[in-house]
């Protein structure tokens, strides 16, 4: 029995899950949130019961110490040796990781440098990883990257149209992000369609945060998040690519600063921004179904946006064989899956079959056979992703 | 006969172009540069040469003097009231204007108030306005606008997902650009269609700046341009689309200001920032063909983001049944046109002729009979749909 633990250290939260992989269950999961306050929330799932608590907890070193006292106290494992491996989620592996690595010093130390490219996440990342490698020395550590399934891209598609100095001293281009979901997503939908040698697919990970990748062949061609998890479609509260000048605007014409406007454009803007509403997709729509016109409007964008970029990546790609809907808006959301694909079914000859996209659960096609692109819901599941490849690189 | 020039007034150049209206005929056409200069050009073509003088000129007063002295002392005119009408272009006509308009003092008060939209152009505009109305105070006087044809762009279209009040309050929206030439190019396609009741066109205006339009039964549905001509495809010197983030990035953690920012997007990028050649298409060609591997990326990232608007507005069309490139570029190079219909070939099945395409010259048809997708070449003549409007609005 080998276990191994996956973790996403933010930088007030740890979320984990602890998977059995033998048979790849999930024997826990959980999340740590508001960690360096008086009013932390410790939230853990085992046995089909659910536990909240609400105490202080100081930071991470404490948030882990707890979660491994917990695991014990609880019976879920007899001796925290049982667990072989930790599976930590990296945000930014800049161009140096194009794939999971066993952390060492040196992995260490880039994660540190990119955290330029990632102030809130990189550090965090590294708290999480210290804080585990202290409570259980002898497990193994591994890091895997949201970046490094898009390091497929090539330089045309990576390189921004500014002064090329800004590449080469300053690393600004594009990384991408949610990969280790587009890897897994495009991953099972290849399985899905038979295995292929050739697929062309396109990922809609639509959540809270939202991004499209375009999948050729098992390989990451092109991503809609750019330098930073900012740039794409319309977000919760992100708005997506803008025109640049409007930035310019809000400085020099409407007296924001810098960091008034990059704050707006990340936590005020998107379906929150438009509608007024709120940030959450559910909201929005149902304000919307009461006759709220700016929400219609947001839903309305949110749309317009996402097809936009399969537009792109139908081009791209040179075609497009399959869709992908997954997170929380893709895979929960009927309404929305149903409104993207009426507004694609003209272009691309796209028929959905209401009972599989309405009733249905699970993996599933949700297109007829008529539909001459193939249109799926795949529940994306990045810890068991960072849980198979710590597995793998630890040999367990 | 009547006559009318279509005026283009800069912040430091007047382009004109006299027309005889009865059959559209251009009687000489010039430019003006370096106005407020002590070595101004003065550049005008009439019975097939070319005349060019250098020398100081003041301002738009003295140099809309100066050419009209110069079409006496050419006996181009006999008398200067055989001008009936002068066709301003004017840049930005914001959400006031969807349709070219005779001047008056309303209209003339909308171009100031939208100046801080187009800062350097609308100014201009106004300056070369009254210096016409001073020197040929009979003649009419019609504004013909750059953003009119998009202002049938629906709200989801044109809205930005940032919070709504700086629509609102800002003005902050979609305008779009070159909407006369994409106007002009539109119409034609529609016609050497045989004015289907029915079309979908995508006009690829290609030239120094370049923008794209989804033109959908003879309305401009998007437009590729956004807040301001900075946004869209890559050009010459601007960036067009980037991640928002990347400006904070610059600004925050390379040391930038905002002004060096948005004039190192405007004129230090585009093919010029990537290649570090030329800014000229053709330079940038030449340079790629001759092994600069920087030329061969800024070519690459060009095409790339053509291709994606194309994507995308083939879907917002709901398919498409013509595409067509016009400006600089789009009418010039037979190599830019092969290259991005090869990117499109697969996806769209487009086929293109070789000899229509390299040895073809004018209005035409370049695809093969076999091609889903019909492709054009139409050269623009915003110049001829400025005159056409002022002669309509003055019922000349």
């Amino acid at each position: 029995m080998s276990k191994i633990i996956s973790v996403n250290a933010g930088s007030s939260s740890l979320k984990f899950q602890l998977f059995e992989m033998d048979d790849e269950t999930v024997i826990t999961s959980g999340v740590i949130e508001r960690i360096g306050l008086e009013d932390s929330i410790f939230t853990i799932k085992y046995n089909g019961e659910k536990d909240v608590t609400t105490l202080p907890i100081e930071n991470h070193k404490v948030a882990v110490q707890l979660l491994l006292d917990t695991l014990i106290k609880k019976e879920i494992v007899k001796d925290l040796d049982e667990i072989k491996g930790v599976g930590h989620r990296v945000v930014q592996g800049g161009a140096y990781f194009d794939q999971s690595v066993i952390i060492d010093e040196d992995v260490v130390s880039k994660i540190d440098e990119l955290k330029s490219l990632a102030p809130l996440h990189n550090p965090a990342h590294l708290t999480g990883y210290y804080a585990f490698k202290e409570a259980i020395p002898n497990a193994g550590a591994v890091a895997v990257f949201d970046t490094a399934f898009h390091q497929t891209l090539e330089p045309k598609s990576y390189i921004y149209p500014i002064p090329y100095k800004y590449y080469v001293e300053n690393k600004v281009r594009k990384y991408g992000a949610h990969g280790t979901s587009h890897f897994y997503v495009s991953s099972r939908c290849r399985e899905m369609m038979g295995n292929p040698e050739h697929s062309r697919i396109i990922v809609a990970h639509l959540g809270a945060g939202g991004s499209l990748t375009a999948v050729k062949d098992g390989k990451s061609i092109n991503t809609s998040m750019g330098f930073t998890p900012l740039a794409g479609i319309m977000m919760g509260t992100r708005s997506g690519d803008v025109d640049p000048s409007v930035i310019d605007y809000l400085i020099e014409e409407v007296g924001l600063d810098m960091k008034e406007v990059i704050k707006m454009l990340n936590k005020e803007s998107g379906l929150l921004g438009v509608s007024g509403v709120s940030s959450d997709f559910r909201d929005v729509q149902e304000a919307a179904a009461n006759g709220n016109e700016r929400a219609q409007l947001a839903l309305d964008i949110f749309f317009r946006r996402v097809i936009a970029y399969i537009g792109r990546y139908f081009i791209a790609l040179g075609g497009v064989d399959a869709i992908c809907f997954t997170a929380g808006i893709g895979e929960n959301s009927f309404f929305a899956r149903k409104e993207i694909c009426n507004l694609l079914a003209e272009a691309l000859g796209i028929e959905i079959d209401d009972d599989a996209n309405v009733n249905g659960k699970g993996d599933r096609l949700i297109s007829t056979p008529n539909s001459k692109v193939k249109v799926y819901v795949i529940p994306t599941n990045e810890e068991l992703v960072i849980a198979r490849d710590t597995k793998r690189l630890l040999n367990l």
